[in-house]
C-alpha cells in the first residue's frame, strides 16, 4: 500500500522519562503494518545499554530494527515498508555534532523528505532548553541546536505532541 | 461523608516557582472539608525553612499538618478525614533515595492505594527532566526516578495538571 | 488611536530556541501599527551579539528599537506609539539582580502598569525551572526569581502562551 506523500509524520517531545517512547510505540501500533525501530543511539555506556534493552523488550518481536547513528535519511528510505519510529532526534544530533557533520543541512534534509515518504514516521525528541542556562559553552550550543532541530521537524510534521508525566498534549495542530 | 473509592485524586506538576502549590491549595479549598497538608520536606537548610514558613502562612489556620518524609502511605491513611495535599513527591523521592529505600515499590504502593481512599488527595510534584542531561550520575538517576514517579502517579490519578507561569493546563483527562 | 487601558498584553514563555521570539514578532505583526522592539539585553559577548543581529535582520526595517537593560517602565512609556515587544524578561531580571536593584518592586510596577497602557505589549520570557535543581545557590535564586517574574506578569497579562518546538499553546485564558 502506497500513499505517495500522504503518510503521516508525528513529532513527540518531552522531558527525560516523561513517557515519550511508550506513547510513540502506541501511536505506531495504531497505524498497523510491520513497524521498524530506527535507533540513533550509539551504545557507549552501561546506562544506555540498560535503557535500550528495556525498550527492546517492551516493543516485542514484530518490530524490525535499524541502528543508524548518522544517516537518518538513508535509514528512513531503507526501512520504508511500514511505520517507522525514530528514537531519538537529540541523540542523532549529538552524533552529528561529535562527527562535526553539518547538522543544519541534515535536519533540513529530513524535514524536506517528510512529505515524500510512503509510510508514516514518528520522531521522538527531547526538550532540553527549560532549565538554567548551562555554564558549559558546548552544552549551550547543544541546547540551541536541539531547539532548532525540534522547531524544524515540528514545522514539517503533521502532528506534534508534548508528553508530560506520560500524558500526551497535542500542540500541533493546535486548538482553534 | 465517605465515598469509598470515589474520592478524586489530582497530580499537579510544573517547574520551580511555577505556582504549583498555590493552585493545589485552591483546588483543595474548592473540595470543602478540613484539609491536611502532608509535608514531605525535611527542613535541612535556611532556604527550605523560609519556603516552608511562607507556604504555612499562606495556607491559614484551618489546615492540619502532617510532617512525613518517608511513610507517605501511613500519612495518607492517618490523615484520612478531609482533602489532603501532598507537597511534594520529588522531596519524598529524594528522602527515599537518601534512605536507600525501594522507591519503586513505594510509589507503586501509593498508586495502588489511590482508588481506595475515602477523601480526595492532591499531589504536588516537579518536572526536573527538561534541561540539559546533568553531568552528575546521581542527578541523572534522580531525574529518571522523578520521571518514573510522575508517570506512575499520573497514570493512577483522575486528573493531571501542568502549571506554567501560574496557569494550570489540564493534561489528563486530555482534550478529545 | 488610543484605547485607554484596553490594549492587549501577552506573555510568551518557553525554553531556549523554542521559537518564542518568532511567535512574538508574528503576534505583533497581526496587531498593526509601527512596532517597537524593546531589547533588555546588554551585549556582552559574541554569542549574544550574533543572536541579536539575527533577530534584528529577521524583524525588518519597520521596527523601532529601544535598548533598555533596567528601566522597563520608562521604555514602555517612551515607546508608547504602537505595539511593543519586550525581549526578554529574564535578561531584564538578570540585569536588575546584577545591579542589586529591587526586582520584586520593579516587576510589580510593570504588572501594575499593564492595564493603563494605550498600546499592546508582548513580553517574551524563558522557562528556566524545569531542570534539575542547580548546585549553585545564585542559579537557584535566579530560577526562583524568574518563576516569580513569570507568574506576576502572567497574572496581569490578558493572554499567556507556552511555545514548544515552535508551536504556541495558549495557557491563559485556559480551556473551559
Amino acid at each position: 500500500m502506497c500513499h505517495f506523500g500522504m503518510a503521516k509524520s508525528i513529532l513527540i517531545t518531552g522531558g527525560a522519562r516523561s513517557g515519550k517512547s511508550l506513547f510513540a510505540e502506541r501511536s505506531i501500533a495504531k497505524m498497523g503494518g510491520a513497524p521498524t525501530y530506527i535507533a540513533t543511539a550509539r551504545p557507549q555506556d552501561d546506562e544506555m545499554d540498560v535503557r535500550i534493552a528495556a525498550h527492546k523488550a517492551r516493543r516485542g518481536a514484530e518490530w524490525g530494527l535499524v541502528e543508524e547513528p548518522l544517516d537518518l535519511i538513508g535509514a528512513l528510505r531503507a526501512s520504508d515498508t511500514g511505520p517507522r519510529l525514530v528514537d531519538c532526534l537529540t541523540l542523532w544530533l549529538t552524533n552529528l555534532m561529535l562527527a562535526e557533520a553539518d547538522w543544519r543541512a541534515a535536519v533540513d534534509e529530513v524535514a524536506g523528505v517528510l512529505p515524500t515518504l510512503d509510510h508514516p514516521v514518528v520522531f521522538v525528541t527531547n526538550e532540553v532548553g527549560l532549565g538554567i542556562v548551562p555554564a558549559n559553552a558546548l552544552a549551550r550550543r547543544f541546547r540551541d541546536a536541539a531547539g532548532t532541530v525540534n522547531q524544524t521537524i515540528a514545522d514539517a510534521a503533521d502532528e506534534v505532541f508534548l508528553v508530560v508525566a506520560g500524558q500526551p498534549l497535542k500542540v500541533k495542530p493546535g486548538a482553534a
